[in-house]
């Protein structure tokens, strides 16, 4: 028995009141009640108009509160300004779930806005749930339960749809309805004022109903329990999510490298890739994608089969499989001998087998399950084109039998009109999910080989490391005394050194002599900067000097950049010079964090200089992360070879790499005042040499 | 009146023998004849079987030759075997055209390869032009000609179609039969012993009943010509192609940078780009394009409209405008003050326009209508969700009808299904595209507006530099003579010295006390580099010295030199050491060329070192080419904005190196002897500076 969760009065009602019923065909109110009635839903409906004494046949009531019995789901059509005194109505009568269809709220205006919110009071002090405003509703097909006004009702399937947009909604029905594709449930939940993504996530999670979750957004409110929620789900069944809507880094300050490289697309992105959730990019995908999940097992690898009766759209398949990162099968000599026994001598019996353009079903089912029973192949594109002699709805027959007997997923592609009407309408009707052109085939079986793959991959737990806390807070303290949100570097190495990240060795001189006397202890060749919170750009202005080489350099550089300071920047506050051990060798990397509207901090991997700012050659997660995904960002970047010793130069330390980003990880999410930071140039030595933290950038929240 | 192509007879046949026509249905020979009198074909059709005396009610005959009166089309049918004989009998007849259906060829081993080969060359003695052999034949609308057994017959249309594939080609009509996608022309070429790609542009390009050219190809046998063909056809109608099959570099011996990198995909994709064919990467996208182009016209510009009935989708249309480089029109004010005049006040009046869910036909169409007559608006996208109120069919009508009154391109995205299904069977009757999701609206519209700017660009000729070809020559024939295939770099540097592209001054020493008298000449510093043929790798030996600073360092490099080169390689021929002009500063680019199998040379360009070596930003041009492409190719690579000086780097003379592309793209042009080279460093110095090649590396053809 599964368990029931908190939106079970939305899908599974014993009685629904449809309030704003309407006596005239057309209007909305009375389009839902005519699908709430034919629909197939045996609980009690009860239409809810003052005006009128029965609607279709079906005692009316004058309001909510004069219906006899309970009433587990109201569909609320009033006028938009009735619908909060209608919910108030809704809570005296102890209805707990609500669908309100109605629009004019926050899509319309500032009185709408005010509206929304007062709606969103109101639930929430009567502890009703709400579905909508400005939405299409909800369908269970299970029960037969139809809240929606739309045209038809799809048939029953395993596939639970959530969209914002009720216009594609309604698309989506209406497509899937023609193409007989079947759901479980669907909301359309528009404004989303209570329930949303995550909440439709939960609800479906454990839905024996419910095989695969697809959604359509356009933005979600709180990312990191959409992550969490969704990492969750994805572990139980595949979410596939199409996401649109352009980028909206809009006016936010940027004062690093990090903030101008990371956008709301980086994160999402990043978000869906850690939470396993898959992304489909366009409308298409995302339905391809729904069946695949829907009809087919996901497969234990990328080995991919491919059987077809014509060497073109084999060859299509190939560049397809290649293309996806998939792998083409080599076959075992078994099959190939399996093979030889029934195919004629011009066949292909090596992958991709063609059984050629006279194959009847026979041929071409042998050839199926032949591919299938191979221990190399994890799963069959089938595609058939209609030729002379092809047998469209006998081979249909026969692929959906091998199918069905196999535990690998099976992806056809019938391609043509007509002649393969009949053919791809049984092949839907068995749970083999056909596609129009090789490509699109071989695209979702990418997906759930990727999916796949995530499933089988164990946790990747942040790891904690011990953090000097008591250093990084008065830090912070003093920065927000002083009216600053860009932390000096000094302080900023502090911070790096609070948790362990090796900085050099850096001390203040505020006289030329200190200056001799630190770089003569720290050891030539010598760094040193000058120490200034107003001054940004301090090379511009030589306020910085390298390879001081003895004593005497170093006492002129610290003449010179104080003659040339109190020239450039005759107001500038001044601290000093920091003089600093030289580090020389070993690579640079930059690793930055910037904090994402919707998922929080996002942590930003690239090789320094141009790889950064000219190639924008970075890869980004949302922290914390694991191991795993610290070394992905490594790989994922095109300049990663580099790192691993490309063109004779000698490897990198990568383990310290990946530790730094994990230290990074953690830091962000400890310390959420960092809004945005910046290590840059972060050493990287020869493996085992570690990494040293050159120098960094701090930015925090105002207070 | 259109001018008569050499294909005319294949199209246009006065008369039809069908040799091979059988008595019994399913039987190819059967179905054949069967179509060729049942598509609407007005003139003689001849069948040819020697044991019957009619065939579906039409008198049949004993062989060709006894036919009565001319025939212009032979279609064969018979066993591979018969079909050279049958060829000879045609031409005996003096048929000029034939199509052999037949399998049995180059597909089907050495057996029928040597068949193919006896085919050529009868048809070719004979004077008959052939389609085929192993291929679906010919379609033509315009007079029910119907050369193919498949199964149904495409209406009449403007999109002419060739397949290299026979099986596509039926997946293709079928699906445009159910589709209702007309074409006026349709031939299937199968192993193309005569008639091809090539000959098929030309007898499309002035076709009037053809507007756009549609093909499916795997490979091209005479890839310059296609070039040259293809050029002049797309300047006149839009050439959509879908080229799969895998890569083939095979096991062809390389031995440059240019030469790993460069495989057949670089060299198809650039020839497409530089000819104006547009290249489909799905079958999915050549019907979008194909369907694009022939019933819209090519937009004027990149600013496109969208018009919406919801918001969801008008945000994806969006996106897929930002993603496919296309340019959100701006409206003109007037625009949005129509738009205020009949749209609710709860409608955007800026692009994207969405009117609203509640808009029925007449809204809709007044802001298409509003949409395509504002001046910033070059193309608009038509998006329609079946809501409530929508009218489908009525808006398809006003679509429709606002369309055909503009000279502006209109794609249209009816989406969903059963509700839909006769508004997109209005819209493709009435010529308007008609596309399910928006996406790939977009994207056709995209390759609609590519198209135009490639139509509208002046010619890119090559321009003709002069060069030494007296001092080219003899270096070839003494390596030849000598037995090698690679020059030696001095030899290399007399190759790019001919073509006047500045070498650093270099002399040859066999003592120390020359090489310190060349050094002095020269001015220091100078590199000083060991010249054997026999040592490809100098640095790997210490025969590599840069920054040669005064006499006696070069007289120690040149003993040093000599010491090491006889300890680490004792038996190199030793030619002495070349003492070069040390150059400075500047950015290093590299530009290569290799030969591609299918067209020729193909010239590459990139950043010297890890950009080439590690990150593959490399481009890639068929020689010979103008300074238009040059140009790109340079803007192509993601590291071009260090040329241009990107952090605070001075920028490069870009110039200097756009004209050291184009001799180099001479050069490998006159001088087909050079199979492969590098010119790697070519140093760029600042803007005015021009370049100098420091190392070039070039591989000669065998004799």
């Amino acid at each position: 028995m599964p368990k029931k969760t908190i939106l079970q009065k939305f899908f599974e009602p014993s009685s629904v009141a449809v309030i704003g019923a309407s006596t005239r065909p057309g209007k909305v109110g009375h389009d839902i009640l005519r699908n709430m009635l034919s629909s197939g839903f045996e609980g009690a409906v009860y239409p809810v108009n003052p005006r009128a004494a029965e609607i279709l046949g079906v005692k009316c009531y004058p309001s909510v509160s004069e219906i006899n019995g309970p009433v587990d789901l109201a569909v609320v059509v009033v006028p938009a300004p009735v619908v909060v005194p209608v919910v108030e109505e809704c809570g005296a009568k102890g209805v707990e779930a609500a669908v309100v269809i109605s629009a004019g709220f926050k899509e319309a205006g500032p009185e709408g806005v005010e509206r929304e919110r007062q709606l969103a009071e109101t639930a929430h002090r009567l502890g009703i749930r709400v579905i909508g405003p400005n939405c299409l509703g909800v369908m269970a097909t299970g029960n037969g339960l139809n809240t929606t006004f739309a045209v038809g009702f799809p048939k029953r399937g395993t596939v639970s749809l959530m969209s914002q947009s009720g216009a594609l909604a309604t698309a989506i029905i209406d497509w899937s309805i023609q193409h007989g594709v079947g759901y479980s449930k669907f909301v359309s939940f528009g404004n989303g004022v209570d329930v949303g993504v995550v909440d439709l996530l939960r609800a479906w999670e454990d839905d024996p109903e419910t095989t695969v979750i697809v959604g359509y957004v356009e933005g979600l409110p709180n990312g990191p329990e959409f992550m969490d929620v969704a990492r969750r789900v994805c572990a139980k069944k595949p979410v596939v999510v199409m996401k649109s809507g352009s980028t909206q880094a809009g006016a936010r300050a940027v004062s690093s490298h990090t903030g101008s490289l990371a956008g709301s697309e980086q994160a999402y992105e990043a978000a869906f890739l850690q939470s396993g959730v898959i992304r489909a990019h366009s409308m298409e995908e995302l339905f391809d994608l729904a069946v695949a999940f829907a009809y087919q097992q996901v497969p234990r690898g990328a080995r991919v089969g491919i059987v077809t009766n014509a060497g073109g759209p084999g060859i299509m398949a190939t560049d397809a499989v290649e293309r996806a990162d998939l792998e083409l099968a080599g076959l075992d000599p078994s099959t190939v001998a399996t093979l030889h026994t029934r195919l004629p001598e011009a066949a292909n019996f090596y992958n991709p087998v063609d059984v050629l353009g006279d194959a009847e079903a026979d041929r071409y089912t042998f050839g199926a399950e032949t591919l299938l029973a191979d221990p190399n192949v994890d799963a069959v594109v089938a595609v058939v084109t209609p030729q002379a002699m092809t047998e469209p709805h006998e081979t249909a027959k026969g692929l959906a039998r091998a199918a069905s007997a196999s535990d690998k997923p099976v992806l056809s592609c019938f391609m043509g009109g007509q002649a393969m009407a009949e053919a791809m309408e049984y092949l839907n009707s068995r749970q083999v999910p056909n596609y129009l052109f090789p490509e699109r085939a071989v695209q979702a079986l990418a997906a759930m080989v990727g999916y796949g793959r995530w499933r089988e991959e164990p946790p990747d737990d942040p790891p904690s490391f011990p953090f000097d806390e008591q250093a990084v807070r008065p830090i912070f303290a003093r920065a927000r005394a002083e009216g600053r949100v860009n932390l000096g570097e000094i302080e900023a190495r502090e911070v790096l050194r609070a948790y362990h990240i090796k900085v050099p060795e850096s001390r203040v001189a505020e006289t030329a002599e200190q200056a001799e006397k630190h770089a003569s202890e720290i050891g030539f060749p010598v760094v040193m900067k000058i120490i200034s919170p107003d001054i940004l750009h301090k090379s511009d202005i030589g306020g910085v000097r390298v390879g001081i080489r003895d004593r005497q350099q170093a006492i002129d550089a610290y003449d010179l950049m104080m003659l040339r300071v109190r020239r450039y920047a005759p107001n500038a506050a001044l601290r000093g010079v920091a003089v600093q051990q030289m580090i020389q060798g070993g690579r640079e990397v930059i690793i930055g964090s910037t904090r994402d509207p919707q998922f929080g901090p996002l942590v930003m991997f690239g090789l320094g200089g141009i790889y950064v700012e000219v190639l924008n050659d970075v890869s980004f997660r949302v922290a914390p992360f694991g191991e795993r995904h610290a070394r992905r960002m490594i790989e994922e970047i095109r300049s990663a070879p580099l790192l691993h010793g490309a063109r004779g130069e000698s490897p990198c330390d990568i383990d310290a790499i990946v530790h730094s980003l994990l230290v990074v990880s953690q830091m962000v999410t400890d310390l959420p005042e960092i809004v945005e930071m910046d290590v840059n140039p972060l050493r990287v030595g020869d493996p085992g040499a570690g990494v040293v933290a050159l120098d960094a950038r701090i930015t925090i929240a105002e207070e």
